[in-house]
């Protein structure tokens, strides 16, 4: 099996994907919020792009959510942050999602066989379904404003340790894979100080939402291993 | 002092060079055979991009050097190999270099106020001289055929790892940087290793070249730290 690591959002194009499992990362937040939308009980979630694609989307008793620059739309019921996410407030709901970054990854990835959302708590769960799915895998870091984000390449590590532990020798990576590798093998004992030392972390804390990231960093909290199914994610 | 790491010369863009002092890092081969020629005595090396050009500027006494897909070129006086270039032959001669993709890196990194060049070889004293020079830094790794190559990522972290050690807790890395960083303390016990498992150090082995991967991976054999005066790389 071999492994690809994209840096950013602007650097997938569809030949990289076509016959591949893609896994989008968008730790802070997206694909965090994803998965625990899902695990409480959401019946699913559909990413877009834009805010007007949103409203345009939402059906009477979806959950529009969403933010930019890490603050929520007006108008929304919801942001971008996990504890928003709550049983009592998604069970049986449809959350239309958009986000600066992870959505738009997310839709880039539509060439793939396959596409999953991964992030630090769902790594362990993801790495086994794109194991089980048995084609090569794409990590699709979305980044943050076109840039590489600290805590997506973390995680892209991560779960390449993981995937290798259950596909044994037989896993090749990429250049930037092996850098994400050994960048997560020295990082995985401080795994909220790394967080909190990026990018999107300072500004998080910046915007009291310090409590977000340290959510964010429960390694495999979850089980929930949300997959595109149409345009919309679901617990497969 | 704040330091960007810019993955691949495809991602440089010259605003973000302005003001800066710019390391361009080729570890294989082209700044580690720009560091060995100007050690071993030659008066200059002229980086240009293309075969046709070096043709053009080769004056007589000029050695023409330089390789496309890791093979020398045919009627050039030397490849990349930083074996050939020994004092005997280079002793005292200007050296008119193209390789794939160091010296494109090279060129754009005109914007910057300093361009230095840096590979393991020299990357004490290339950390030294950056961080005497008190600019910001950019360490723009060229990469290969517009990917980003494992050993000029290692010798990212590598350098930042030095300029922390002469600059103290005043340095900043943004988010490639950082990871950069993290990757070479996990990965610094087994560079030779390391280099040979990326795509560049396997084609090498594959065209019988290992033993420049060898001597590219030697940290800090050299004090030289090549620096561009006009369009001409020479030792400060």
């Amino acid at each position: 099996m071999h492994i690809e690591v994209i840096s950013t959002v602007n650097e997938a194009r569809e030949g990289r994907l076509a016959q591949r499992t893609a896994i989008v990362i968008d730790v802070l937040r997206a694909t965090s919020t994803i998965v625990t939308a899902l695990e409480a009980g959401a019946c699913g979630v559909v990413p877009v792009e834009t805010v007007l694609e949103a409203r345009a989307l939402g059906r009477s008793g979806d959950l529009l959510a969403g933010e930019r620059f890490c603050r929520k739309i007006a108008g929304f019921e919801l942001g971008n942050s996990p504890y928003e996410f709550t049983p009592e407030v998604v069970r049986n709901r449809r959350v239309v999602l958009t986000t600066t970054n992870g959505t738009r990854a997310l839709h880039k990835s539509l060439r793939a066989d396959h596409v999953l959302a991964g992030c630090l708590m769902n790594a362990t769960a993801c790495a086994k379904a794109a194991a089980e799915l048995r084609r090569d895998v794409v990590l699709l870091c979305a980044g943050s404003h076109d840039e590489f984000a600290l805590e997506d390449g973390l995680c892209a590590g991560l779960i390449i340790s993981k995937i290798k532990s259950f596909c044994g020798q037989n896993v090749e990576t990429d250049d930037f894979g092996t850098a994400m590798h050994g960048f997560y093998q020295h990082a995985q004992h401080n795994v909220v100080g790394t967080l909190l030392s990026g990018t999107t972390g300072k500004r998080l804390i910046k915007l009291g939402c310090s409590r977000d990231v340290e959510r964010c960093a429960q390694i495999d909290c979850s089980q929930a291993v949300p997959r595109l199914q149409g345009d919309t994610l679901q617990l497969s």
